[in-house]
């Protein structure tokens, strides 16, 4: 523990006592339980649209949709670019979802920044400091995924990057390390959860989608998130996930996605009656 | 999935659609929550007596104790053997609790098994095949852990020896995979729990303690395992953990403990309102 | 390094200037480069005998052969156990070559050891501590593989318990270790070669079979091992891999060893020129 | 391997069937044995200067020194960025050497490459996608180092994304993977390079100072690499290693690297004698 915090300056909870809240539209992150869904990629104005309309019907807070997308190959679909944010910015008007999509390159977080709310670093570019200078002297919003094979030590000096460029509003996302298992996707870690709160001040939330790789997983890992004390969930919903252009076996359809919110809202009330006396002295 | 099965004739869903239920005490594993609680290692007979009144005070279903045990240098601690046993017999009479030990020698399977309620195959031999095929020949439930760097595919071939020598009592237990994060002793994968359920027909409980090493995350990794669909938890506990001749760290203490117990039982039964439809559909 | 070497009574370096030499037959291993060769598992009079035969013709020291096999699933072929002991005996008398074979169970080590020159654990029962002290009883010289994950730390501290019980002839065999790589079945780690001389002063040999799961690589992997400046080789060769009952990608066929081998002395004479004048010191 | 060159269409052996040769200043790569070798950064005029000077005379064809260093805390040093630039510019023109430095912004591409010979891609960047198309755009020799925890399916995708760009220019270089060995700073994997020959034709050459972090084990691994097929290497040296800025436990001194380059050189001239009938038949 101590030497996690001895180069972090920013993000220990040393440096700050109380926990960072960041305001984006109408949720408080880091006070509320923000719900972040959405398409993996946008592939077209109709399945944004329609997605966008159940997940906002559904509860979800944000949306979410990849107009640039990080692939293997170079020869996979990497995304509609310029046309997708266009309609995510349709879809942001139409539906009152601020949104959040992925920057690869630090030429891009400029103009992207002029049509997001949250600026998203993809897992690949977590130790990308180039990028992440950039984004830390953007006024957006950063949700900073952790890379699959990160410790929690990497991580948030990664996040310290951003926070010593002068933009203290940094999300982290646990979305699964690479481990043995090929089961799953990842292997979701969500003892990092606690952990971060122990460290920092800053929220966490948790993406069971890309973590499991696999829809059977998603809600049972969903709950778990929230009842270890998750910020908030980033999942894929796709109004037809069978046509999916990436991800495909990953993606909620429209009533899974309906079903899993009704649950997460309903644990989320009954969280507090499980904290103990010495939680809520803590908390307070 | 269809990889994973193909080699397991007796552990698969399809070999038998019902859940294995294990019947120890007055406790049924697999269809009630199970808690096995207790030290590291028995260590005296105050140490294990105390520690004994007061998880079975808490609500625990079955004591735990090592007797013998496997650490890495030849040097350490390695149990008090024998004594342990009669110890642990002793906790058994007086609290009413069944116990659980773990067996490290082919040879040891037969003597132990009259001692013990449960035999508890560790981590490092999951692969240990002639101790597998013994614990098979024997009458006892057997709790298999997962090995530390084992997939699933591996750890229900374990199973499967077990199976296969004709004793069906077999509980698996997730205690943490090793991963490059060193902030946590290993790392709790949550996501073997729903993914054992759609495989196999075998209980399946979770020892946070291993997983995480710090009993500061002891307690949100329980509740989220149980969240997951676990069928119980494994937690080490000793009556004062500042002098445990091993695994420090992570035992709670009493008063932790009763705390932990408290907010399991609460989530227990919150649970059923977490399902869906489909859920109950596929429950009943 | 001070932290792996303190627990470590009798393997470091420090409580033994000279080398381990290990007679076996006419070869001291930990001086002599030592190629120990055969099937991975002994399958018949014929395919053991005609394999025994070349391997000894192109220059191997030992002969290598699995009487009982340890497999991932209970359902597959598991050795032909003491028929295997028998044709290993067999073949020593007809060919001069010693014997190894591997050894699974803490009940077997006295009668297996009866039958062969050196007494193999294999890479998943590293840690089977029962087994380690059982061999540590005997009078066999003992070949200990290192742990499929294991470190360099935890495999001496095995290495230590057959040392603790009184038995001083451990040889160490590097196998591969398993990374997130699947081009090759394992990793194999040759900075450990040089790692295990300045810290021990064991014997170590390499397996470049089971490390890369791959017949077109196993050639360049044993050069470069020597060149790293293993004791020696542990090589799988079969007269007809094709035909071979486990272990079909990896094994040699007998022209491919007998090439091999012929590269492996020429190295082996050529390795002298390349040590600086301060290893001349350090080795004299 | 299939599933491997699926993606394929530029890297693979299948596409192309004579090996990639890359001349820098007066060498081949891929063709004649390469030896890249400097500072970890560049820190001064005289440390450049003096370091230079030395590897020129003992036999390096290549001078490596960072300008820009990608470093886990934002508070670490990160290089003198173009001082350092201009100070490599001065080395080259003094003794002759051309010039590698690593880019770490796609920003940067196009003036960096003005003053240097091959542009290097660090590990922490193989998939960052903007970077490698930028300097798949770049007329310059791209040296693309393994990712940490990358697989060779990932690493030559990423090859892959330079070429597709136009750049046939393109070495890829091995310098450890993570595992959870800890004596060394990451695990040399040296079977990825007959890997790399059997499967594309792109030139390949190994970094034993990143890959062990431990100057005694070094010379083994830069010789066991030669062994193994590779094309070059890369070796950190410094001409006052105790004082280095960054990666001090890894930077050979002076006498050391001079040391190793005679080693190599012997070496270099007896690999053809190891080589066997087939070998020669599938070079020729």
């Amino acid at each position: 523990m101590k030497e996690i915090s001895e180069n972090l300056k920013l993000a220990t909870i040393k440096s700050q006592l109380t926990k960072t809240r960041i305001q984006v539209g109408e949720i408080t992150i880091g006070q509320d339980l923000v719900v972040m869904a959405g398409p993996c990629a946008v592939e077209s104005e109709e399945q944004l649209m329609q997605t966008a309309a159940a997940v906002k019907a559904a509860g979800a807070n944000i949306l979410r949709g990849g107009a640039f997308k990080p692939r293997t190959s170079p020869y996979d679909f990497h995304g509609l670019g310029l046309q997708a944010l266009k309609l995510l910015e349709k879809a942001r008007t139409a539906y009152g979802l601020p949104i959040i999509t992925e920057v690869l390159d630090s030429r891009d977080v400029t103009w992207i920044g002029e049509y997001v709310d949250i600026l998203q670093i993809g897992a690949r570019n977590m130790q990308n400091f180039a990028l992440l200078k950039e984004v830390g002297k953007s006024r957006k919003p950063v949700l900073l995924k952790r890379g699959m094979h990160s410790t929690l030590k990497e991580w948030l000096n990664c996040a310290e990057y951003i926070l010593s460029e002068g933009n203290p509003q940094v999300i982290l996302c646990e979305r699964g390390i690479r481990t043995f298992e090929t089961y799953t996707r990842n292997t979701l870690d969500l003892s990092i959860v606690p952990a971060v709160h122990e460290l920092t001040h800053l929220p966490i939330i948790v993406d069971p989608s890309h973590a499991t790789g696999r829809v059977s997983l998603i809600k049972s890992m969903a709950l778990a998130a929230v009842t270890a004390g998750a910020d908030g969930l980033l999942i894929e919903v796709h109004y037809r996930p069978e046509t999916a252009l990436s991800d495909r076996d990953q993606q909620l359809n429209l009533p899974q996605f309906a079903d899993l919110m009704q649950a997460v809202l309903r644990l989320k009330n009954f969280m507090p009656t499980l904290e103990s006396l010495a939680d809520h002295a803590k908390n307070n």
